[in-house]
């Protein structure tokens, strides 16, 4: 067992997108090192776990200088298999990503990326999911290695509240500095493109336009819109604190 | 177009569970009924949608009065599908489940059942999710038609604060009343249930205990624990609002 931080690197990418191995080369001078993450693309599965279906868990030597494996479930499924099955000790912090692609605001609830981040959070580790603003598989991240660097240093030194996780976005380029923000407001007008099979049956793709619903200044969005990489330190009490008056006041 | 109220109807066990048919059999009187719910089980998809593969959406007979769909994908997916594909106009109310199982505390985040819900929260439609205490799949439900229906219909008198929804969860047998409640702190301890396949790979299945890690006696799980069905108002802003003032102090 070494002395040094073991840090936990998992992403909703698989483990061969180019944004994992940004977050590796990001943070692998700061402690040791263990990479569980999908064996295939799982964008857009939130905090799904797999219940029907046994997961399998194999080793791999993608990254020649880190213990890694891929799993065949979602992201939360390979954060559960890390702590419960490969790690030796619990992380000191769990890192998720970088997500090709925003997950500010709402998405939050919809990202494999950070629903890694908040089931660290739900085991009470220190974790931050780091997403870049371009979801081209090809998208450089080389500007963001020095600021993911920094924050993930800069949580390994303070820590952070417990049950708590970061949700990280990059700006795609040119970032104008750091801001520390609440979640947005905004919701996907979604559309679905109806086809047609070659058999004659109607089959739909998911597509949408992201509308924000949230001209305030203290939000993820509008930090990102200024170019800054925003910061919102984020938890799992989805209660409605203020409707438990309102609600109350039914005939039950 | 009836002048009756619109009620969406979906869960995450399929459109042939016993608990869907209970929900309708509560609701069916109080407005115009339409059925979109998954073609196969879809517990633990939590907030998962369906990106990359194309989505089916078929005309069900199951529900000989009320038009009916099964969707080929998530909760989540059968919720967009339906508010943008199949609806003929916005709902008056969403409702969701009876779910197979519980899903108080931070169930919350696994849940297909109420990512449904949270996601008619995300489109601002009054929403509620519903959960019995037992997950069979002969489970018995004639204990709960009159409250999930007199639950449904104060939704609909009294309506709910914008962006909320509710996470009702219902004891498996005599039932004692209705508490307003907050979400309980819990957490899986997580275990895997390693197996080894005829060709000699291992595989995993996760398995686990529930445990309880909040003692105050204004949640979901103290309600439930003394026989009372527990109402969370949930909504899904999940900034640690607490925390902002301590991350601002790090050193960007």
């Amino acid at each position: 067992m070494s002395d040094k931080p073991l840090i936990l690197v998992t992403n909703d990418d698989s483990i061969s997108a180019n944004g994992i191995a940004a977050l590796v080369s990001a943070v692998e001078d700061l402690g040791e090192i263990v990479i569980v993450a999908p064996d295939k693309p799982q964008s857009g599965m939130g905090h799904a776990i797999t219940i029907n279906h046994p997961l399998r868990l194999k080793k791999s030597d993608l990254f020649s200088n880190h213990e890694a494996y891929t799993c065949s479930g979602t992201p939360v499924d390979c954060v559960k298999l890390a702590i419960y099955e490969v790690l030796k000790q619990r992380p000191t912090l769990l890192v998720s990503g970088i997500n090709h692609g925003s997950n500010a605001a709402t998405n939050v609830l919809y990202s494999g990326t950070m629903s890694a981040a908040v089931e660290g959070a739900i085991e009470d580790i220190p974790s931050i999911g780091f997403s870049l603003l371009n979801h081209a598989p090809d998208a450089d991240f080389s500007h963001t290695i020095d600021y993911v660097r920094n924050i993930t240093q800069q949580a390994l030194e303070n820590g952070m509240a417990n049950h708590t996780c970061l949700n990280v976005n990059i700006p795609a380029e040119n970032i104008q500095g750091v801001k520390v923000c609440r979640q947005g407001v905004a919701f996907w007008a979604d559309s679905f493109d109806k086809r047609e099979d070659p058999f004659g049956r109607n089959y739909f793709w998911l597509t949408g336009n992201f509308r924000e619903s949230d001209n305030a200044h203290d939000t993820d969005l509008h930090a990102l819109s200024e170019g800054y990489i925003s910061i919102v330190p984020t938890q799992f009490d989805m209660t409605a604190h203020s409707s438990l008056g309102d609600i109350n006041k039914w005939k039950f």
